[in-house]
């Protein structure tokens, strides 16, 4: 059995942290600081449900950042578009780019990779083989199907999200690498059983980030209680794949608001989410 | 007996180190800096008793920041408005913000969490069952009553505030989500036998921040005499639960002030406590 | 046999990463502007064919840059020059230099040095003699002569690019440098057999950065679709040279435009491959 | 036998580092520029020998700063005022603080711990009872009287100046806070003895910062020959205590000099000593 | 054999690396521009040779610096000297200190020291006794004087020179400091011989930096060729010292010149190396 999960992608994703720059920002007169407001509103409206993918904005907690936005677009060329349109906001200037996360909505299918090796090996289909890789090409094409709008979801509704980026380990020891399809197979699943235990209180979005960004992968989570955050990745801590295998990058917390909310923020207040 | 201890959430809290920009802010003629400053001291006498929280000052010790602002809140939502507004006070030109802390306040229920676990498994009640939820909630519940002061406590009212967060260790072979929950009960217990020994010395606000920020803990010392901290973190250091499992973060070492006092340190003087 | 595997050598790489300054550069009134891209498009037009290497142009995704430049020089010389008149063009100014790479393209000969020296050991001829240095010269003579367009490429005309640098681990326990000749040349063609399984989507250049540069190699990947670097990636992640031994530096990911498309980019749009 | 050993705390100790603004300090005219370089050297004077403490001034070598103040005082509330104080002189604008460094000095009892622990298991008095702390408290009270004059030492007279902050490793093998108190007081006697051989030749100020920074311990080593630094660091290196188990941070390396001698160092030349 | 290796010290070095502010600098009209090359290549032009020492200059490649000075003197006061009296020249402004290295030269004995040690050790001469360390300082005596031009050697005259700091390893398992003395020996042996096969194609100088700076070495090397170094790093990597205990840190690649020819640097052209 290869050691390769299969994977569908979706969206493409870009994670932009910005710091406002509050002592210029307000130093501006109303009516200029009105404009800078305005132009950034319509812009961001526009975004917010663009024909090409979806752009969420969030007010950060602490000094890592004020503003989050999160496009999801259909190309990576679009992504970049929809940089460069920032960068061009009259807003620019009283932003300062933090960081950011560059990552492709993925989604892991371990348990129906395992079942379609396993069958192909039973059809004494060797690996690689052009009839493999038909047969492989022909299971990810009905599985993208049936997960398009999982693989291009809007941005969850949910007041609070919580992104991070996160590797599986390759010590010495515990290499997720090296481990065996079957092992990695059966701890994703039970990982993936903590996560249903809080459907309906946690939307998740997992994306992959090898060969685009500086971790593995970035992930994505919505709720309506901040505190869930904390409950869900806690229980997860103590699961195999990640007590063993995992590895967290820096966390980012945010509530959610609509661009319409933006000069609240900018006032200096706490957005609404409409 | 499952792997997770459970826990109980009181305040939101948000950490804020700040640099002050000595010249810029010497450069201020007396009038102007008057007016600042009775605005700083305006706003921050009425966050450090606020209906939703509490609001704590500190002098901080080194080059890592001049001044420390500790917000309890009682949601996500009032920290954001709490850092916003200070982001709009006139003093905030003159402060430059070094780093921050996202947790909430956490009391970890190891002893307890076994002991319920110990009797639902003998009344044979498996976890994750309806029923097993319903008597964890109900414990949670009436523990959440008991506790409530804790949950929401005052911010010590003693000169000196240590700071630091803290992760435990997931090293390919010491890794406390590996080990057996009796174990991590047993080294809690003695964890904590060594902080009771400071009783009356250290104040401790324990908090999580998993999901939130990028250590799993925060922890706050309050004291009259700050050797103390060195005592009591050294000591500790040589328990199992830290010596083994225990990571830590930056410290930082404060001295308390009222808001009140704030016009002394702007002034270059050592705010007294009042 | 010597642990050393022979490589060969070819352009010497100057891997150039900027933030493009919007606020600054926006503020320009269109006339100098215009001139500013003028200058800049025309200096780098002649060096993108230069008589002494090539110069790649890239539209970075994130924060980590806007502008990546990719120079091929015959000397190290030529590199220097080649930053140099960067650095004094109209634009730089307008360009903060994040980060660079510079390193040398390097075909591996793993598996011919397996072979050479396996046949000069048959021989009798001991390493670092007089004779056994001129046979492995006259090998890499006759090898540069055979390799000589892909130790002097052009850069790929594919649209996207990827580019990181990365180590062979010196674990306690597994450390490529102290494994055997023979298990790493293994392994090495074990890897080099899953890149073969992408010819056609990706063209890949090596280079090596061994005392010049923090990492130890530089890895170039250039394909027409962008979901092909992750798959490669992830793939090889699990091969044996990678899953036990790779360290993977921070990823770049661009988009690539020719020199007469840096206005665009200049104004704020996504430039075309053309 | 407890494993913590006893520790005394003297002076609290705050190594301030600095870079000199050297374009902006080069701009200023002779006239200002003498008014401040007297506000700096009255000042500095007179923190030299102040009634609760004493600061000493070093010229550092390299990029990681031009000036280190040294302070040692009586409380952390003198600390702060000394820092504040430093912060509002005419110079402060001229002054980029790169790092510090919190602790506080710290003789460190492991021998006289081990007999005293001994002796108390010997009479039966067990640990933490009234008895054992009250003939431990009385034990601390007379090592007290003997030792002020190592706990609130002079700064050494000496021309080089050498400061590190270092910890005990607690490795998943090699944790200094896992072993036996015998060996950690065996091995510290043994580390004790190099520093022995030095006598005459080096004049060390061990400081303690758990709980105060982010290492544990903060090291001043002053000589009249800087090469005895790199002696007397690299035969500790072979101890066992160090080869083992110690972990160094950044070394900062510098001329010491008197107040007095600050405007050689600020009109650019090196300061004598005086 | 007591474990630590006798060593020899010289030349103090201190290695600065600077960008050049390009804008800044190219905003300057010709007649200052002028001025300012002209005192700075005079400056530097007189450190080259100076009494006490020696400064050689480096066009670095990449952002980490675009200018390195490499200051060898006979005394840290000296050193100090020299950045004070480049951070006063006229240049300084446009020169923005990126980092340094401090170190001192240093001839490591192992190979003589070990026969030394064996000799005493058959003379039954106890180690560490009078007559011992008599017997030691004569030894080292001699060797400084037959050493004396390795100790203080001039700047080698090639064109490329390539800078990088490092330590040996002391992890759980592979600890260099822990490894018997000779088997620590036999390695050097072996490392040395690597060298010595590069020996007319590159020159060497190994400087010590334990108690000074962060690494506890520096090496510089020069050659003709820079492809050499990634050669002879590379071959090192896998000697037994290298590939199981060395550690690197960053490596810096210039191209030498002489300071007459830093206006051609400052004019944006690649020095001629004259």
């Amino acid at each position: 059995m290869p050691p390769v999960p299969l994977t569908l992608e979706g969206w493409n994703i870009l994670h932009q942290m910005f710091r406002i720059r509050w002592p210029e920002w307000n130093e501006q007169a109303p009516a200029p600081r009105r404009r800078v407001i305005d132009e950034a509103v319509t812009a961001l409206k526009s975004m917010e449900h663009a024909a090409n993918g979806r752009t969420g904005l969030a007010s950060l907690l602490g000094h890592k950042g004020d503003l989050m936005l999160i496009h999801f677009r259909d190309s990576m060329d679009a992504l970049n578009e929809a940089e460069l349109a920032v960068a061009q906001l009259k807003l620019a200037p009283f932003l300062e780019p933090t960081t950011s996360y560059l990552s492709v909505v993925e989604l892991g299918l371990y348990s129906g990779s395992g079942q379609l090796y396993g069958s192909l090996k039973e059809k004494g289909i060797a690996p690689n083989t052009p009839e493999w890789k038909e047969q492989v090409e022909a299971y990810l094409a009905q599985a993208r199907k049936t997960m398009e709008t999982r693989l291009r979801p809007d941005i969850p509704a949910r007041r609070y999200v919580c992104f991070y980026p996160m590797d599986k380990k390759r010590g010495e020891e515990k290499n997720w690498y090296d481990a065996p399809f079957a092992e990695r197979q059966r701890m994703m699943a039970d990982h993936g059983f903590i996560g249903r235990g809080y459907a309906g209180r946690v939307t998740q979005i997992i994306s992959g980030s090898i060969g685009f960004d500086d971790w593995e992968w970035g992930v994505d989570l919505f709720a309506d209680d901040p505190v869930v955050f904390k409950k869900l990745v806690y229980e997860m801590r103590f699961d195999e794949a990640s007590a063993l295998y995992g590895l967290f990058g820096p966390f980012y917390m945010g509530l959610q608001f609509r661009a319409e909310e933006l000069g609240a923020l900018l006032d200096g207040r706490t957005p609404g989410f409409g």
